[in-house]
C-alpha cells in the first residue's frame, strides 16, 4: 500500500482527498503559524523515539497558537524524506502527531509527502481567536511585570540525560523523568490561556505582551521587549529553575540553560502587576513573576529585584543540538 | 543583517512578527494546502532560476486553490537551506514568490526558516470561498464530459528545451519561449473558476468533480475518477497537445507528455456537457472537452468518440527529473 494510503486513517477523513481542505466559515479570527523540524537539528533518533519526533513537532506548533491567545483546529504537514525511511517509522510519527491533537485539539487537514535526501517536517497550525482577544508580542509597557509559566531549562537537562544517561545516575527517577518528558513530549500551555481568559474579564482593557519561549527564555523576553519598544530587568533569584537542576549541573550551567536552552515552550507573559499575580495565584508553584518591563531599552539580570543594575542579556542561538 | 530580517520586506509587514498571524474574522469558508518542493527533485538550478523557483512554488500551491474554487488570501514558507546558500539566491526566491502572490493574490504571512543539507520550500496556502461553492474530485457523473484547460506537456517540453537547448534548434523562439514559460512561470487558473462561476449561476444545482492537473492530466482523471466512482474514456484526437510538439517530439513521446508530463497546473473539471459547451466557448482554443465519464470503473484511451474499448491507463509517477 502507497505511504499516503498508510498515513490517513491518522488525517481527518472527511476533509482529506482534495486539492485542498475546506473549513467552515466562523466568526472568529483565523490564526496561522509554520515550524519547520529537520532531523538532526531539532530532532534525532539518538534522543527521541518517531511517536515523540510527532508529538513535539505538533506541539511547537500549537505552543505558537497559544502565545497567540488562540485555539486550534488543524494542522498541514509537509513531510520530507529518503526512500530508506521504514513506513513505521513514518506512521509511528503520525501516530505521535495525532495523539497530540487529540489531546490538546484539531486534527491533520492534509499535506504533502516528498522525497528528500533529509527527514524533515513543515507543519502549519491552523488556530481561531475571538477577534480582538489575540495575543501580541508588541504590548509591553513599562511598569508591567513578566510572568514566566512552568521550568526552563528542563527540556535541555532532559537532552543531555538522553544522550548521557550515567550522568543522571544520582538523579530521582521522577526527576530524570521529568525532564525527559519536557525534552521528548512539550506541553502547549493552552491551559495557562483558559485562566488568563478567566481573569482578564475584570480587565477588560489590559494590555498584554506574550510569546511563548520556544527560542529561549531570554530570547522570548528580548523579542517582546524589542515588538514593544521597552526594556527589562529578570531578577535572578526569580529564575525558574526545575527543581534539583543547580545541584545537578551547578549555578552556571545551569542559568545558561534556563535562560537559553530552548524548547520549553512555555509562556512568557507581560502583564500589569496585580493581573500577573492572579494568574500566578492560579497556576501555583511551577508559574512566576521573574522581573519587571522598563521604559530604557535593554534586558539586564540583576541579583535583587532593587537593584538597577547587571548584566546584559543578549541574543543567543539556543538551538539544541544532538 | 540576518536572513529572516531580509525577507521582512517580502512579507505582509502588519502581519509578521508574531508566533503566528491573525486572520480577520470573514463570512468565507477558508481553504488551506501544502505543498514541498525540494531541490532537485521539483526544482534546479540547471533549468530554474530562483525567482522562478519563487514563482512556480507558489503557483503550485495557487493551482490548488483555484481547483476547489477559491481565491488566495496568502501563504507561509517553510525554507530549509544548507548555510553555503547565498543570501541573494533566497532574497531572489521570495521576490518571486511575492510576484507571483501580487498577481494573484495574497501575501507572505509567516514562516520558519532552518538549516538543512538540502533547500526545500514547503509552503501552506491559504484561500476563502463563499459557503457551499468549493469544488470537489467527488462530483464527476456518469454523461459528463471532462473539460481540460491549456495545454499539456508544454512543462514538459520546456524542461526539456532548458536541459538540451541544442535540441531546440528547429522551433520557433515563440514555441521555444511559451514552453519555457510553462515550465518555469506556471499561471494558476483563477480566470477559468471566475468565467465557470458566471456560467455556473445559470445552473445552481449543476454537480462538478474539479482538480488541477499538477500530477499530469492522466492521474488527474484517475483522482477524479476514483473519488466519484466512476470511470471515464479519452478521446486521443481531442488530447490538448501544445502546438509543433507532436512534430517536435513524435506522436508517441508526445502522447506521454501530454498525459504524464504533469506540471501544467491547468485545470480538469467534469461537467454536464451544456456546461462544458459553454464554458469553452468563452476560454476559446485552449480549453477542450477530451472525454466523457463513464459508469464503469477504469479510464481508457480511446480513437474516436464513438469507440468504446481502448488502452487502459494507470497511475504513474509523473514527476519531473532534472
Amino acid at each position: 500500500m502507497a505511504l499516503i494510503q498508510r498515513l490517513q486513517p491518522f488525517c481527518a477523513v472527511d476533509l482529506i482527498g482534495d486539492d485542498a481542505a475546506v473549513l467552515p466559515a466562523n466568526a472568529a479570527d483565523w490564526v496561522v503559524t509554520t515550524d519547520v523540524l529537520v532531523d538532526g537539528v531539532h530532532f534525532s533518533d539518538r534522543t527521541t523515539p518517531p511517536e515523540s519526533v510527532g508529538w513535539r513537532a505538533v506541539a511547537a506548533n500549537l505552543s505558537d497558537l497559544a502565545a497567540m491567545g488562540a485555539s486550534p483546529v488543524g494542522i498541514t504537514v509537509g513531510l520530507s524524506l529518503p526512500g530508506t525511511v521504514p513506513v513505521t517509522w513514518v506512521e509511528a510519527v503520525y501516530r505521535g502527531m495525532a495523539t497530540c491533537l487529540q489531546t490538546y485539539g484539531g486534527a491533520i487537514l492534509g499535506g504533502d509527502v516528498v522525497r528528500s535526501a533529509q527527514v524533515s517536517l513543515a507543519i502549519t497550525a491552523l488556530g481561531r481567536v475571538t477577534p480582538g482577544q489575540a495575543f501580541y508580542r508588541h504590548g509591553a509597557q513599562p511598569g508591567d511585570v513578566i510572568v514566566v509559566t512552568g521550568y526552563h531549562g528542563a527540556s535541555r537537562a532532559g537532552l543531555e540525560l538522553l544522550l548521557n544517561p550515567a550522568a543522571g545516575a544520582a538523579l530521582s527517577p521522577s526527576v530524570r523523568g521529568a525532564w525527559i518528558e519536557a525534552h521528548q513530549r512539550p506541553r502547549p500551555r493552552f491551559d495557562v490561556v483558559e485562566v488568563l481568559r478567566q481573569i482578564l474579564n475584570a480587565y477588560p482593557t489590559a494590555s498584554m505582551g506574550a510569546m511563548d519561549s520556544s527560542d529561549g527564555l531570554a530570547n522570548a523576553i528580548l523579542h517582546l521587549c524589542k515588538a514593544s519598544g521597552v526594556g527589562a530587568r529578570l531578577v535572578r533569584s526569580q529564575l525558574p529553575f526545575p527543581p534539583a537542576l543547580v545541584g545537578w549541573v551547578g549555578m552556571a550551567a545551569a542559568e545558561r540553560w534556563v535562560l537559553y536552552g530552548g524548547e520549553d515552550f512555555e509562556l512568557v507573559l507581560c502583564l500589569p502587576r496585580e493581573i500577573a499575580q492572579a494568574l500566578v495565584n492560579q497556576l501555583g508553584p511551577t508559574a512566576a513573576i521573574v522581573g519587571t518591563i522598563q521604559p530604557d531599552p535593554g534586558v539586564y539580570l540583576v541579583e535583587t529585584p532593587d537593584v538597577t543594575t547587571g548584566i546584559s542579556l543578549g541574543w543567543e542561538d539556543c538551538f539544541q543540538h544532538f
